[in-house]
C-alpha cells in the first residue's frame, strides 16, 4: 500500500459504553506510517508530534494483528521503565479502555491485546494504574518479573494477553467460584500457530475458559484462537481443542498450576476441579466483566486509571494528556540484560 | 581483563593423534580481543589479518565455554552462506580436527563443539567437506533446514553439538547396532541449565548414549553435562539423569523419534529398544570413533576435508589456506528471514 495514500479506510479505534464498534479491517497492511495517518487529519495531533520529537520504536506486532494499531516502545525492554503505548489512527489510546471489546459483536469475535508473546519469559501487563495503560514489565519488590521455564515448557506456551473493556471487579464475589475478581482485565491465552508481537491487537474467537484461583482470587483464563489462524475454522468450542491440539489443554492446566512454584509459591488451584468451561459460559463471563468495566468507567474516583476516549467515561483523555504520558517515559533504548537464570529449566514434580 | 595484557596463558588449542592435550582454562574471561591475541605472536597471522580486513562478527559463545576459542560469523544467519569459523589462540582452526577430543583425559572430560543452542530451530552442523569445517546452516535441496517444534517442545531441547576428533565411519558396521556409521563426528546433547552459544566449546562429562538409527545409519547421541553446570556434581552416569531432570530422557527419545515427522519422514528408530547405554559404554564408543577419525586423518584422499594443524595429519593447514577459507565466504551481514512457519507447533500423536 502506498504510504502516502489518502484512501485508507480506518476502522474506528474507540469503543463506546453503549455501542460495540468493529475494529476489523481488511487488507494485508500491518503497519501504517505516521505520514499516512497524519494525512487523514486536519487538526494537529499533539501526541503524534511528541512521538516524532522523541525517540520511540514502532514494532511490527506480528501476523494477523489489526493494522489499526501500532505498538510504540519506550524505555528499555526488560527494565522497569519499559512501556509499550498503543497508537490508533487518531493517536495514543488506552489499550484497556479505548480498544473495543468486540471486533465483530454479531460473530462474537473479540479484540485481544497481546502482552506476552509465546515462548517468552518476561511477565508484561497493561499498567492499569497509569494513564493510557501502556504495557509494562511486571515487577515484584522493584525487580523485573520473569516466569521460570517449567519442564517440558519454554516460557509462556501461548500468546498471552487480555480483552479490552473488561474488568474483574475485586469487590464482586464470582458466585460459581466463590472468589473475588483479581482487579485486572480478563486474561486470554491465544493458542494459534503464530507467535504474536507484544502490543499486537488480535481478533479472536473465544472457545472456553479455565477458572484459576490465584491466591484466593478468581483469575479467568479464556482460551481463544486468532480468527486468521490456519486452524481457526476447526476450532469453535472448547471440545474442539483436544482434536486439533492434543495435550494442549492438559499442559495448560499443568502450566498454570506449577508456574509459580520455582519462585517459592504454592501450586495454584482451580475452580470446577480444573475443568474447562465452554464457549457459551466464557462469553457470559466476558459479558459480566464488560459490565464491571462499564461501571468502573463511570466512577468519579476509581482506584485504577480510567482516562480514555470512551464517550461516556467520566475521565476523558486529551491529546495533551496522551503526549504527557508518553513524554513522562524515557526514550526507547537498548534492552536491559536478561536475568542469568532465565533460560534454566525447572523440573517440578507434578 | 586488560585486553592489552600479555600475561594471558593460553591452553594449547591443537590436538594430536597421539597425545591428548588439555584445553581447560581457568578465569572468567569469555572472549579475547584480537589485539591481546596478536600480542602473543611474533609471526604475522594471515588469517587474523584477513579477519580484520573484512567484516566479521565475533560472538560471545555463552557461559562456561572455553575462553580459548572464539566464534567468528560470516555470511547471513539462516541463509546458506552462513558460516561460523572457530578461532583459537593461533588463528583459524578446524573445530572438528584441531580442537582436542579431551579437555582432561584423566577425568574423561571432553571438549564439545556447540552447533545448535537450546530452544533454537535452525539445523546447524560442522561442514565436514569444507576446509576448517566451519559451522554452517544445513540445507536440503537448496533450502535452509529448520527443525519443527513438536508439542510440547520448542526447537532443540538441549544444547546440541559434536565431539571433535571423532568420526562415525560409514564403512564400519557397528556390531551392537548392526548399522553403519553416519559419516559425521559423534553427536552430543548437553543437558545443563544454560543456553550455550553457537560455536561455543564446552567441557563436558559424558553420562551415557542413545543409539538412534536414522535412515539405516547408526547415529549415536551422547548425553553430557557441562562440567561447569550447577548440577554437574550430581550427574555422573546415565542413571543420575532421571533423579535430577525427571522426564528429560523420555522426552529426548520422543523428540528424536518424532522430529522429522512434520517434514514427511517416518519416525526414527533406535537400537537397544530405545534404552540408554551408560557412561562406560559411551566412553568406549567415543574411543572407537576417535580411532576412526585418526585413520581418516591419515588417508591420502579422504572423502571429507581433513586439512588441519594436527601434526600427524596428511593434509596440513597453513595460515594462507585458513585465510582463503574465511575470505571465500561473504562478509557478515544481517540475518535472513526465518521461515514463516518456524514458530508453528506440530502435534504428533505418539
Amino acid at each position: 500500500m502506498d504510504s502516502g495514500s489518502s484512501t485508507v479506510q480506518f476502522p474506528s479505534p474507540r469503543g463506546s459504553l453503549t455501542t460495540a464498534v468493529s475494529s476489523s479491517s481488511s487488507g494485508a497492511q500491518r503497519k501504517m506510517s505516521a505520514d499516512s495517518e497524519r494525512s487523514l487529519h486536519t487538526r494537529p495531533l499533539t501526541d503524534t508530534a511528541v512521538i516524532h520529537k522523541t525517540q520511540t520504536s514502532t514494532m511490527s506486532t506480528g501476523a494477523g494483528d489489526s493494522p489499526a494499531y501500532q505498538a510504540i516502545e519506550r524505555g528499555s525492554l526488560y527494565s522497569l521503565d519499559y512501556r509499550v503505548f498503543i497508537k490508533g489512527p487518531q493517536g495514543i489510546v488506552s489499550p484497556w479502555h479505548d480498544i473495543p471489546l468486540f471486533a465483530d459483536k454479531d460473530k462474537s469475535i473479540y479484540n485481544m491485546v497481546v502482552e506476552i508473546p509465546r515462548w517468552t519469559n518476561a511477565k508484561m501487563e497493561m499498567a492499569t494504574k497509569e494513564p493510557f495503560s501502556p504495557i509494562k514489565q511486571d515487577e515484584k519488590k522493584g525487580v523485573a518479573r520473569f516466569v521460570h521455564n517449567i519442564f517440558p515448557h519454554k516460557g509462556y506456551i501461548w500468546n498471552y494477553g487480555a480483552l479490552p473493556q473488561t474488568w474483574e471487579d475485586p469487590n464482586h464475589v464470582v458466585p460459581d467460584t466463590g472468589a473475588k475478581g483479581d482487579n485486572d482485565p480478563i486474561d486470554v491465552i491465544e493458542i494459534g500457530s503464530k507467535v504474536a508481537g507484544r502490543g499486537a491487537v488480535l481478533q479472536v474467537k473465544v472457545l472456553g475458559t479455565l477458572a484459576l484461583i490465584d491466591e484466593g482470587e478468581t483469575d479467568w483464563k479464556l482460551v481463544a484462537i486468532d480468527v486468521n489462524d490456519e486452524n481457526a475454522d476447526q476450532l469453535n468450542d472448547i471440545s474442539d481443542v483436544e482434536k486439533v491440539y492434543p495435550g494442549l489443554l492438559t499442559a495448560t492446566v499443568e502450566w498454570f498450576r506449577n508456574y509459580k512454584i520455582p519462585a517459592g509459591k504454592p501450586a495454584n488451584e482451580f475452580a470446577f476441579n480444573g475443568d474447562y468451561k465452554n464457549r457459551d459460559y466464557a462469553n457470559k463471563v466476558i459479558g459480566e466483566t464488560n459490565e464491571f468495566w462499564k461501571a468502573l468507567m463511570k466512577e468519579a474516583s476509581p482506584a485504577l486509571n480510567t482516562i480514555s476516549h470512551v464517550p461516556e467515561a467520566v475521565h476523558q483523555a486529551t491529546d495533551e494528556a496522551a503526549a504527557a504520558a508518553v513524554e513522562s517515559t524515557p526514550e526507547h533504548g537498548a534492552s536491559a540484560a536478561l536475568p542469568g537464570d532465565v533460560d534454566k529449566w525447572h523440573f517440578v514434580q507434578g
